[in-house]
């Protein structure tokens, strides 16, 4: 029997083990996709205690908070934080096989210098212990990001993001670590939704220019492309109900606008229509600056009614969706490709029943432009765990090149999580250790080297093309 | 190289065996979902021989008889039950990797202290031995469940049952486990079917009130479920194709049942209109009772309409289906929680597939009603096997709380199916007891003993709120 | 750690060494399924140099080229086979995990005697190795197949064909090996392209007989079967989008070919309506020449339009689609069932999460014509890997009779891939040494080489009733 979580955890073998401690473990990380807010980064933001830390906008836990029965008093209610904290530690004793149970008690580790065992006896204790922690220098967010060896960071920011936190940041010779913005641009597509006028207001103010037409949106996107570049933005991000192809004429697409701005009812198939135009805009836009394109898709969002009108999305109430057409997405890329316009893409779906059709979709628009120009993204979201990762990382290697692969990112809203790079590259290395172990890859120490770093580092910095230097 | 299923079976190490051993095997077994016959409890009935208790309505076995190129006189038609019996024996050889392989011979195990090998050559042995033992005093139906350790039994009944038997079961008091009745309705829900009138009047008689309205059906319906209550029932099952959500008003759906009334051809929207509004209403009668609300979807049945012809529905002609749209699933659960009324819930697809729609589906829905409200049901019909009982606990673990899962059911007709939930609790103590070897989750028996007693037992008790005692 | 690819390769524990070593290794092949050209056997064709071999026409490798960013020069273009043979070398070496890496390394070891690991270092001294080795007479075409072990090969051909070498090859007594045609008339059923006409009237030139109905081309259909059935033709194939069930009249039917010879435009609707009219028939005219219909469907083509229109079709643009309906497959096998005129079939689906629908399905249709009448076929094509055929074979095993499914073919091109059959069988012995070892089937001798022996080569040789000894 193994110890709990010990130096080699999720580390089976000794071909794991060597690669592991050799060639991933003092490999830096870089982040190249999380939902973090940069102003915290700017502001070097300390936190009080735990629950700030851990449950203040992890919706994550929130989720399993609830399906251990707890009272939302004590999930996002007036509960105490110590209150809060307690029931967390009482839910996670029960979330056996849960990547939340690994994530926890690595952060414990790793911040904390905690080794025991998080639940409800030992709650006051690692309360205690964590709070008095979080009160040193190094706990801060900057001291966090510094002790994690990350070198780059690429948050989420919506086209009239003013990047002020990023560019104040970026002046600031004390932080070394770039912190840079990456375009998701939703609120510009999203032509269905309530305050898309609104948006269309602030995008129009933001960049100085009205926005009459689709040509005038279009205008405006670009100009808000042109900044985000110079603050360093090398990639776009889309959430997506699903990658369609509802293909239609400029003229057709242009009246579908104008009726939006005329606040006239748009079909469903209309907006499918101009998102799809709209989509096909941007990545020829992306292509044009060498953007990469990541295309979020596959989840069905804000399910519970009652609770979104409480407490808003991104609270826990979001599932897998399966309505996502493979020849939708085929025919959308193959749009982009017949014009030899289509960018570095990145395909996301949270349906992991949806690997074999990204992992053979790749191959189909794979070109010289960059090594594994089309990827499958690593395990999304509710997928982020051991089999989901080691699945993702399996049906890659069946259906196309591991070897190129851009490898993981956090996703996170949290400063902790970059221990998910850890076991993430844990997973990584015992996969391919047992590979090796059994034969089926040479034990060839300069390729294996190649692999695990490339996967854990390397391949993300060619891919995106970051000012950053292989190791 | 381990014995062909000892003592040991499917527990593949120390840990695993000692979980099994101390905490899982000598716990009692609570059956919540079955299909057995109460008269045949009710009088004690007894076998004859081994064809009659195997392959009597077990159109599993009968299934893999026709993959054997049997024909239909061994295994439905007239031939001899020893005849049968050999063909079954011949067939089995060939289910390397199926669960009939393993169910069998535990059944001839525990009930028969046979720990040889059934096949073609032992046939006539095994049928002597065992037609031998079916003779004694344990070996009928009371004498099986009490042998298996059997607390509590939920069988599957229709509303117009009398549920005579249950109440003679319940009335005798040298049989004190409980044998509960439970609501399943479809007969009062499927509008399309062409007994649906004749089944209206057996409904109006059984409750002494006629049925000219959608609120006489409902509230004939409410008189039903007041008896069954009654009568112990704790929980209610629903066998759709789909969970649908084709939301419609009152009088809408007043008109449809009026429609069908009347003779007239109800469409496929009509019909699921319809079926959506009497779930809801069904639901939250459940809520209102603290029922729990079984929701078994997924399946493709009778799909040779030439043997239906001749044997009649459950007779091995179903398959998996893959159609259920998880945003109707969503919608459907969602209509019910946002006036706060939704019911414990439990969720079985019949499509693997599914299993993360349904594991992310879960924690939209949780509340503080129940530790556990929204549970994913254990794999079901196609999926009770190793591969599929794993990848549902996998799944559940990767997705949700684990160890608040309500467990096994053996969804059988059969009495020598108790050891199922043997077959079930190794697989469990091997998983878990495999993640505590690999360090994936500490090695805590008293964690380790609630989860596994939780799994095999005591959840249950706790969800259903059966008149039970946790052990 | 086991050393790379040595004789115990994917044989991971000692009945599994056991198993493939006495029962599998040297059980002969026989190929049921392929895309070979039977010109290069009636030839007997030689090879100059491995670029010839490996990428004449392999979109396999030309797929993972792409994606290690290769430029098509390179690939499919006017790069010297020296120059390409470095670019595939060199890709091999990311393709961990792949199963290319194997049937490469396999290849290299069987034909080749070389036994290292091919890379670009190693790319000049494999390259000269193989080249001077290709030159050897037993490197010819038919000695290949010869020392591969090979007894039978079904080719794929349509039904224009004069299956001219086919009689060549079965006229030359110096081969022995029989050399079988199979039957594919996708192009007299795909009424919707473009070449439909002129396909007509290729096939009525080729069997003497007008087409100016929809009988007239089920008349010379069933010429061309009898002319196929003369030849040895034991089964047909076909390549759908999804198996379809759109029933209409013979009169409608009728109607719609009419139409199409007129050059009037079909719709969807009716080009499905004429597709199964003519499913139907196919099925009909299999059962009762007693072939086995394989369908083949869950793929969509061509999805890359720049590339189809340089390099036309099967060039490595191909993924894997996600709309095949199961009540649709279901009813159509029904259709046939319901007359008792469902030939022996075999399903296969290029997408993996189809497996529950077929391994169900297969339930459904059985009957006494034959053992395993419906089969669930290999994992096909993407599937083609480890962890595809360990995941078809354990669902086959949860869900019907292992012990009856008729086993693997190389659907290939090339005549170096009958180590395919090799790699599968050495899966095949892992999966079931492994439940042996673990004690989930006895070790019974006996039954256990009646099993592998059947699923390598016995299951087939009767199944398709081919003019062979079971070994």
């Amino acid at each position: 029997m193994k110890k709990f979580m010990d130096k080699d955890f999720l580390l089976n073998n000794d071909v794991a083990v060597e690669l592991y401690h050799n060639y991933a473990k003092h490999t830096p990380i870089l982040d190249y996709h999380c939902h973090i807010n940069p102003q915290e980064i700017a502001e070097d933001k300390k936190f009080e205690n735990m629950t700030q830390v851990w449950l203040g906008g992890d919706h994550y836990k929130w989720r399993q908070m609830r399906s251990n029965g707890v009272a939302e008093e004590f999930v996002t209610g007036k509960a105490s934080d110590r209150e809060k904290f307690q029931k967390w530690a009482e839910t996670l004793e029960k979330a056996i096989g849960n990547p939340l149970y690994h994530w926890s008690h690595l952060e414990l580790q790793r911040y904390f210098d905690y080794f025991g065992v998080l639940n409800g006896d030992t709650a006051e204790e690692v309360w205690n212990l964590c709070n008095a922690k979080l009160q040193e220098t190094n706990m801060s967010v900057r001291g966090l990001i510094k002790q994690s060896n990350v070198t780059l960071i690429c948050t989420t920011d919506d086209p009239i993001d003013s990047l002020k936190w990023h560019k104040k940041i970026a002046a600031d010779e004390d932080f070394t670590v770039q912190v840079l913005p990456a375009w998701r641009p939703d609120r510009a597509i999203n032509i269905e939704k309530s305050d898309f006028l609104d948006y269309l207001e602030d995008l129009s103010k933001v960049a100085g220019l009205a926005i009459h037409s689709i040509a005038d949106l279009k205008k405006v996107l670009c100009l808000r492309m042109d900044f985000f570049e110079e603050c360093g933005c090398k990639l776009s991000d889309h959430g997506l109900d699903f990658v369609m192809y509802v293909p239609a004429t400029v003229e057709e697409v242009a009246e579908i606008f104008y009726k939006r701005l005329l606040k006239e009812t748009i079909s469903k198939q209309e907006e499918l229509a101009f998102k799809t135009a709209m989509l096909q805009f941007l990545a020829k836009e992306y292509h044009k600056r060498d953007w990469v394109m990541q295309l979020h898709y596959g989840g069905k969002r804000n399910n519970n009614t009652l609770q979104f009108r409480k407490l808003g999305p991104d609270t826990g109430y979001d599932c897998i969706g399966n309505t996502a057409p493979a020849a939708q997405l085929a025919d959308f890329l193959d749009s982009l490709a017949t014009t030899a316009q289509l960018p570095k893409t990145i395909l996301y779906s949270l349906n992991p029943n949806d690997d074999g059709v990204i992992g053979t979709m790749l191959g189909c628009f794979q070109d010289a432009q960059a090594i594994g120009k089309i990827q499958q993204g690593s395990a999304w979201w509710f997928n982020d765990h051991k089999v989901g990762m080691e699945n993702q990382m399996i049906s890659l290697g069946n259906l196309g090149l591991l070897g190129n692969f851009v490898g993981m990112l956090t996703d996170s809203r949290s400063f902790l999580s970059y221990t998910r790079h850890e076991y993430f590259r844990r997973i990584l290395c015992n996969l391919i250790g047992t590979w090796v172990e059994y034969g089926e890859y040479p034990k060839d120490d300069k390729a294996l080297a190649a692999i695990i770093k490339g996967i854990s580092y390397n391949n993300a910095v060619d891919y995106f093309c970051f000012d950053l230097t292989r190791v």
